[in-house]
């Protein structure tokens, strides 16, 4: 497919865009032009929605039970092409192959989740409300529901929301992010071969008036979004406007909590991964370690020295544990962010800023990076950096650590190290954000669990995955019967 | 508390506003002025909530089978005081004491459905979500979260959403309707003597500031709305806008279709008592009823009796069946769009524009009316009356009766009348309404179903009452634990 | 296979048995030798559930979402080789090959459904049940457990258990009918690829002797049993006696009711396949017909050509619409009882009894049998035959044929066929039955819904299939924390 | 009431028994008559259960919005009534007035979350299982059911039941302990009260006769016993022999495992009050308790403090921490299975055979005894006290705690303290024990839990409260619907 225009996926099948415009969609370890990608105009996503919309028509009446089969079927293919996938994301997102993999299991596992929809679709009932007078609450599906991802994970995110919408009887409408979208090209020739009917699940490609198009059309029902946090405010403001059903998922400045009791060593290994792996372009990245009294230098030590040591390069090599970050642009950003953290008084441990990565002089590379002594108050303890930047902060209290946790404006994740069950009760108990780890370094909820951000790390109320994803995805019927029983007296 | 000037109650204890201005509640049977209500500024909303949201930090500490304790003393006030509330709605609300009486019970069912939060709350767990490793899912409260409610159901609207979200550990601020503000002015001296702690339950008074300032308020987490579908739309995008949860309930042109096999009397008495019960003044009521093929002749002519024999007048009086609208303001509006009707071509089968009621001759009355061929195409097919007005339609067929319920913007409520066990299917499965009857006038699902309003009729996904209260009024928080066996290995 | 000694499954392998004794497996339409089973002594059974116990301690560990990958495989597998296995069914059953595929599905559908246990298998957690303190309940597995399956459903029965069993992290021991143990020789082949550790699915072929081995073994800990009612009621005392958890699912006499207003022609159709599909062996074939008023005339005779006409064969000839009956002496006891209902005064208006088939000399042939005026106090009202025997009877109102419904011992299943919503609600609200029809013939739950039967149908609480397999297949534990807060304050 | 003949209520009146025998009620503190108890003969069971028969088919049909009004009526009244039923408890059965409290407590939450049933008894309900065809389940309630109550908590073992089944529509019949009658003839008159329908519940007093009819009588359709482990399997066997569905709760031996890591004090402190508290006369009370390494020496002289200085006494009395046992046979027993302790080599450290208790010379006093250096594998190891007896136990490691919980044939409980995360985790993982306590002495599971014994600590599958009363106490319909839509065609 190489350094093909890219083409939507439409109505079943693949159409090129009339669009004007196209993109290089480039490899971020070599600067290699991988594909082009059409920006589609707006009028391709109202063609693409009505077809989708006039689908919906058959797609809700095809029972439950057979909506799951072509589910099925795409776990079996997405399995059977596992490695190709996984190559193609490494390729144009820049992460490891094993971090490749593992996105894409995670995909899958939200397919396995959807499968169940006959059992998690289920409406409840009870007889006589008042004599003789029955009601019950059915779900139905709502028509075209839509996706916009990010560049992050192009292949597992979309999966938090399609795969439900789909079994639960809606018709769906994918927008790639345009920086990396030949992977869920990929993934769209396995779904053509999965058997669903025409028009049920759609590919449009595009940046800005593909996406404000999404948000406008009225035959759109449901929206959810993944990206920054000033764009998910901005896609929930204008969705509700609009008087779409939307779930916006944002940025994160996701603290680590370290208390002396913790287990060092696997403490710094999985604090290392967390902040290093996917090069920090993970919304569930480690981008603060919080330590606690006197676990400070110990930890601080050990950090620093998995940071230095970890592998930088092309992600396709086996021995490679972090690869570029995602553009020029990027990178650019997130050396100008750790200048800042200097100039605030940070004090760089181990800086990865304008490395040598012998053979990729055109790759998009920092090399994991280490502030100590972030000002609590200062941008950079509050700044997004999306790249392979730990900032060290140090305090001595739980109560002060979770103090800085919830002083933040996101919520996206928080993170303890700890042998103390009373320490962790009490962090899970207090820390305001959705998603809690203990002892965990990238607290990922399982597809049968809601993605729980909060505050500014999430727009809305129902989320990714899960019963959230089934809820969000239906509307609920209520039904009130009254069948009186005299009628009956006839026969 | 006759003509007194109405107070806010705030961190437990009755306040006299600030407000600049006060404006009179009437009984819209007598005019008479009943009491004053002030506009409470921006400032005292900002107020309540600041201590609101510091009573919220010990309120969600008070373990949720303690949280319910004031809830069921509550029940049990309320169905003390049920008469003297009742006869406080229908004063200031114009509705017949039985109407009252009714209103009130659905508040109390809510308590009682609230009263269930140590089970509805719990969430959810699983063992080995990879070897050794657990997670689960549990749900704690926002914080600070507002009603602001209409005028139409002054007991029982602001029910639907402050019993759960209080009992999930909430703290709670409610508007009322400044046409109405009295009942909750005595529902509120239950609430006190209920032993809630200070600022978990709160009352603002006030009109659009009031609103406005509810609406910014950063400390106020989630909004529930109810009102009519333009203001529903405003506040839906409003709250958005300032990155709140927020549920928005509109109103609704609500049609009931009656086929020739339904029982004609019953037929016409529950759609009488669903078009004029309450005035019209409903989300619930019907308004249009379009017969099917020979039901037609039986329908119009039973329905006109009803309407023309329908006793008008003080609520109070046990022998009425029907009271006032809620100002001269909603009188003159709904005269105005009988007009229009007449001039789009509807025929007027019973007039009810500027009855003589005695006695009451600076009452807000609209008698029952009922017109004929409304037009489908025509403004007045489509607009909401909030009156004692029924349209009638005339169709051939089940399909083309389900085509006009679905072509309609509103989905609210869409009734059926029939026998046939074919066709009640056909019509739930197909009809795009949220609440569904089956020989049922006013499908209000019980406290324990969501208030599944659809399309227009609706802004959010998650609606009141029942576990979708529950949803709305609490975050997941998921949490990954993983405490290496390894570590137990030392004892 | 043919011909072959079939063998035992055993800690991930095949073995041949010991037993002294081997039968014959007969093609029931043919009489033809296919097989032959051996009796497993107690000792196997002691054997297999001793290893399969010894796989349950690494079995149980291993995470719920890898526990449903091996069924993920044999829903393919399964697929895959459906007509192979539907031919065996055929052949060993005697049923068509489209309901020998139908069977399948239904198997197929217990798997999809097991493979949503990551959800299904959650337990639930409240925080803060006193101040500090959490609790929640988690599902753990019960260890080994065992289905002792019936002849009529070779491949389905099992998986109403085996599945969800498994998925729970349960081991598992099947015992097949020794009349038709070669289809689940064939499914085992499969399994055997789908890779489950070795131990976790045990097949032990047998009759009496194997079963009473499973009722004793202490290291069982949960029996489901599928049989006629007598040994039904005994299974569930022996392995209550013995401590067990039990379901027991017996016999029938399952009514169907006929009221003047349904669609006769559909129904004669649908009770038709009812009562003769499987030639009458399912435990929810309809096996009385009960016609309400005038539909009485309607029916007899459209019944009455459906039953003559129905062709009956070898059920691998696709133009056959009915099979033989399991065994020779199946057959005599059918015909047996049809002279007992003409001796009690039973009118017969087919008579199905020694049919000449040709080029089937020795098949067990009963051809479709139509008793009329079945007496209601008389046995064979109340006797299941089991066979394709379908009795008439005729009562004047509505009332009347659900009193029938009710004084029957038996409460599997009861449909009614009518176009009356009201008739329709008055039956499934009153009607002691536990899987009721409406306008359906055979009201077997989908996967995801309990299999209900009622009353001597079924002993026990917890039936096959959906949430209630999970809840029989694990018992809850409930974990009381206090993790005191004061303890964190070390840090 | 002192004295008096206790009485029978059945059909809303209280009865006379025709009893031939009647025996002392005594307190044990005392050994004063309290009353006497008819032993009802089966005639009187037969006629209650006849009545409650007759009373289930008006019951089942109210709505369960209000089957639940007297309930939470019965919430009321029984607070009102506390401290005069705690009295009588403490009078009756020995306990002190704060454990009688305590006791009564648990019973109001258990009414409290029955209240609920018109959310936790909603049924389930998907549409098109095929295209056109819709199932749902609903939950019906059995008819009548019965409690066949212990002496240990006259006021609280019912309610684990009771309230449930009544809730779902079932009529109910308690059968008290002979020992322990007089609470629940105090409470039916707060029943009396409540305004229950005549028959609905229903109380006969009676001894093994009375059991016996209960266990045979073919109406009586489930069984809820709760006592000794010998009697629990008894009845277990014999309720299934009879065809009903069945749970028994039986006894227990349950260990508590102190690791170096717990907090002493508190850990003496809360294993004090579960092991003496109510007199040891618990199924949760620990029995055992195992040290790990160097907890033992630190833990023995405490709990030895904390037995040698407990203040034992009439419970009536503010100051007693410690009542009677609940007769003369059993303090004989109590201080003959501790002899048997010595014998078999245990150390005594505190003795409380032959106590003198001042002023109560005719009291079952036993006071608070622990044995030291318990052989595992001795008689004493396994047998239940039911007195204020604590064994210890030394290990070395976590493993052998473990190991010795888990060779126990009982598993109603087993609780661990410690202040770590990781032994937790893995306590609750790998106990076999159904109610796990993390620094908890008694793990009663609130009534929102089921209460979850395992091994031959309980038999059957679902236990009291929670959903699975819901499921224990109804039967699952399952309907099957199929509507043509061909046939709405006709309108």
């Amino acid at each position: 497919m190489s350094q093909a225009l890219l083409k939507n996926y439409v109505n079943g099948e693949w159409r090129l865009s009339s669009a004007n415009e196209q993109i290089p969609v480039k490899n971020p370890a070599t600067a290699e032009i991988l594909s082009y990608v059409p920006l589609s105009p707006a009028e391709e996503v109202n063609q693409a929605t009505d077809l989708a919309a006039e689908a919906f028509e058959i797609w809700r009446r095809v029972p439950p039970t057979e909506r799951v089969q072509p589910l099925f079927k795409l776990k079996g293919l997405l399995e059977v092409h596992a490695d190709e996938i996984a190559r193609l994301i490494t390729q144009e997102c820049g992460k490891t192959l094993k971090e490749s993999r593992g996105e894409l299991q995670r995909a899958i596992e939200n397919v396995e989740v959807a499968c169940g929809i006959p059992t998690t679709m289920q409406g409840t009932v009870l007889e006589d409300i008042a004599r003789g007078i029955d009601e019950f609450m059915i779900r139905q599906p709502l028509g075209v529901a839509a996706a916009i991802a990010p560049f992050n994970f192009p292949a597992m995110i979309p999966f938090w929301f399609m795969p439900y919408a789909i079994a639960c009887g809606n018709t769906y409408l994918v927008k790639p992010s345009e920086k990396v979208p030949m992977t869920l090209q990929l993934i769209f020739e396995l779904i053509d071969q999965a058997e669903f009917p025409p028009g049920v699940i759609n590919l449009v490609n595009g940046a800005k008036e593909t996406v404000d198009a999404i948000l406008q059309h009225p035959k759109i029902r449901a929206i959810s979004f993944v990206g920054s946090s000033p764009v998910a405010r901005h896609v929930y403001a204008q969705a509700a406007a609009h008087g779409k059903r939307v779930q916006c998922q944002g940025g994160a400045k996701n603290p680590v909590i370290i208390l002396p009791d913790a287990d060092m060593e696997m403490t710094t290994r999985i604090v290392a991964d967390s902040a290093f792996g996917c090069a920090g372009q993970r919304c569930l990245a480690a981008s603060l370690a919080v330590t606690v009294g006197e676990a400070q230098t110990r930890f601080i030590e050990a950090i620093a020295d998995a940071a230095a040591t970890r592998v930088t390069g092309n992600g396709l090599n086996a021995d490679v544990q972090m690869g570029p970050v995602i553009s020029a642009q990027s990178k650019a950003r997130i050396e100008s962010l750790i200048q800042s953290g200097v100039n605030e008084g940070a004090k760089i441990l181990v800086d990865g800023r304008n490395p040598q990565i012998t053979g990729l002089d055109h790759g998009n590379f920092v090399t994991p990076t280490v502030l100590d002594n972030i000002p609590p108050d200062g941008e950079i303890a509050h700044t997004e950096i999306f790249g392979p930047v730990l900032g060290l902060m140090s305090v001595e209290t739980v109560d002060e650590a979770i103090a800085l946790v919830n002083q933040s404006p996101w919520g996206n994740m928080a993170c303890l190290f700890t042998s103390s069950g009373a320490a962790a009760r009490k962090f899970r108990y207090e820390a305001e954000a959705g998603n809690i780890g203990i002892n965990i370094g990238v607290a990922a909820p399982m597809a049968f669990f809601p993605f729980s951000g909060w505050k500014d790390s999430f727009f809305g109320d129902l989320h990714g995955q899960s019963h959230h994803a089934v809820e969000f995805f239906t509307q609920t019927k209520v039904v009130v019967e009254r069948w009186p029983k005299e009628w009956s007296r006839q026969f």
